[in-house]
């Protein structure tokens, strides 16, 4: 019997009330005798600055370096609006994506068939919607050098950050996304800028070139991300896995993730390399939405997203499929039910709680 | 009675058969005895790689620095994939927008009543939107250096893009900004990823100070640019004027263009400084699609966002409000009446072609 370790870290706002929710499903996932997960917990964000005067403490990055699979809730609140920004929640975030090097950032943009009302599109436009954005997540304009602020004296300040890719970091992002694909629709979109950008230049020639060495059975297009944000709008269902960088999928993803009318169900999984040696990836999987600190406390929130990512851990961090699929039918027919929490109902719903939604999904499982 | 200089550039693709159209409008208003258009004509993006080997001719060029506004067409197309980067035909259109110095490009996005049906969105999400998106258009991402690909050796290159923002640059879109936004509801939304980028943190920090210098009679928000896009999907009517970078600025107004269902419909404004001397400010005005150089030559191109895009050059370069209200109410007439091209038809529409929808426009004039 296996024995995987799993660090907790839930952050802030919303954070630490949905995380609640997963050690329900973990706990019953022990008694199952079939796997034990053993947990353990940090602090990230907000949370670890109060705590730390840091984002994350240097032996909670320890734990995150050395679990199999990372969970992570949400962090980030207008209670840290003013510290600097080294130490703002968002950079306990980067630091765990970087230092781990969780280069593969997978977000499914799936409309629940019990939702497609909640959607502000049409719903003949996102019924059975099924999309997977494969974002780079280690590259690009967040983590390149330059990143500053200058004084230019007279007044004026020059604020720069900096695009940035190697061929490897394209290649290896661009593999993830056929490998995926393949497991799909057997289709990949790449996109980026290169009518304005060098980086999207080279993006489009890596892509295009490690498509040639390997992947020609998975069908490719490349379109411009400003394109593809349109046609995101117009018709989703044109596409299967779209794979592009660190910006453009964080803008491109939230935008799926808002189509489907599901935003508070969304999971991702954050992926890096098998270790050479022992086969096993470092990952961490965390809901797409973020803290909400307005609804933080009052039992609102919706843990779906955060369950939802806790499968996909299940899936891509311990290859326990059939308990994935157990936990992802779990929700889906607690949905059938009619069960909603307050963001995903509608007039007339009966509205449950966070822990009540957890519960439903348990007593599903 | 005064005279004023335009410079026509059609440029590629549907380009050409679009501007016929606004040709028409021009001509009609010469014979209208108020004021004369002078139109001369000159080649940009594939057309003058063709023509010249470069994106826009130094003649032509220096035509754009000298008129009283140029209208622009669309340029680009699977033609001239394989051109170097330095003279692909967007290199045209971006000299044009640097070179003027045309630092403020307005988008607005409608929804034009007789089309709410033709958008992917739910009818009350979108009907009755009117929204203004005010972007950065000569700095940022697209021209900051480095912008580069090295050869690192073994196989390896680097691709490279700079993001880089002044005090300046930031405070006069800002103000660009607030001052449309008195001009309509009164607030403007600042995009950036300040939690993510230092020119995000130098944005927000400019645009909040520039608001107290003198603009606290119009309400200022924030936003993350990520939560921008998905707020904008999810209900636009919240915002009124939106102002942000040249990239977040492309990626959200195509989105937004997209939600009104109108994209063939939707006209831009590009604008410089006022003159010191002769308050007068470079300008240029495009549609907001692009070249569609499959429906190229087919009669199929709808020309009412070139020609709305006139209207706007109306407005803003010639101060003929009435003349641009005139035109813009000619528009919605002749759509109230049914007249359709294939792009914005429904099934059991009349389909018409460019000429017959510029003569219906003219028509109505
Ligand atoms: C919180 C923020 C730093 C983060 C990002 O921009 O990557 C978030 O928006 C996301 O998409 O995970
Ligand atoms: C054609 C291209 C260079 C341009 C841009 O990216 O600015 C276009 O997408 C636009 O939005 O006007």
């Amino acid at each position: 019997m296996a024995t995987h370790k799993l660090l907790l870290l839930p952050g802030d706002g919303i954070g630490p009330e949905i995380m609640v929710e997963v050690k329900k499903i973990i706990a019953w996932l022990n008694t199952q005798g079939k796997e034990t997960f053993e947990t353990d917990e940090g602090l990230v964000g907000g949370a670890a600055y109060d705590a730390h005067g840091q984002a994350i403490s240097e032996e909670d990055m320890a734990k995150a370096m050395d679990a199999d699979a990372v969970i992570f809730g949400a962090v980030g609140g207008p209670k840290w609006d003013a510290v600097p920004y080294e130490v703002r929640p968002e950079a306990g975030l980067l630091r765990l994506r970087k230092d781990m090097e969780l280069f593969a950032n997978l977000r499914p943009a799936i409309c629940y068939p019990a939702l497609a009302d909640a959607s502000s599109l049409r719903k003949d436009v996102i019924e059975g919607l099924d999309i997977l954005i494969v974002r780079e997540l280690t590259g690009g304009v967040y983590f390149g050098e330059p990143k500053e602020i200058k004084d230019l004296g007279n007044g004026q300040k020059r604020g720069i950050d900096t695009q940035v890719y190697d061929t490897y970091e394209i290649e290896r992002i661009a593999k993830a996304a056929f490998e995926l694909a393949r497991t799909r629709g057997g289709r990949v979109t790449s996109m980026e800028k290169r009518n304005v950008m060098k980086s999207g230049v080279l993006w489009n020639e890596v892509v295009t070139q490690t498509h040639k060495a390997g992947y020609e059975d998975v069908q490719l297009d490349h379109m411009l991300a400003d394109a593809g944000g349109m046609q995101l709008v117009r018709w989703p269902k044109q596409f299967d896995v779209i794979v592009t960088d660190n910006l453009f999928g964080d803008m491109l993803s939230d935008v799926a993730a808002m189509l489907t009318g599901s935003l508070g169900m969304l999971p991702s999984a954050s992926l890096g390399a098998p270790d050479p040696k022992t086969g096993r990836r470092k990952a961490m999987y965390e809901p797409v939405h973020g803290s909400a600190p307005d609804i933080a406390g009052t039992g609102a929130a919706n843990p779906i997203a955060m369950i939802a990512s806790f499968a996909m851990a299940l899936r891509y961090s311990f290859e326990l499929v059939a308990e994935a699929d157990l936990v992802e039918k779990a929700i889906a027919n607690t949905l059938d039910k009619g069960l909603r929490t307050r963001d995903i109902s509608a007039e007339g719903d009966t509205v449950i709680s966070t822990a009540e939604m957890g519960d439903a999904i348990l007593a599903e499982l």
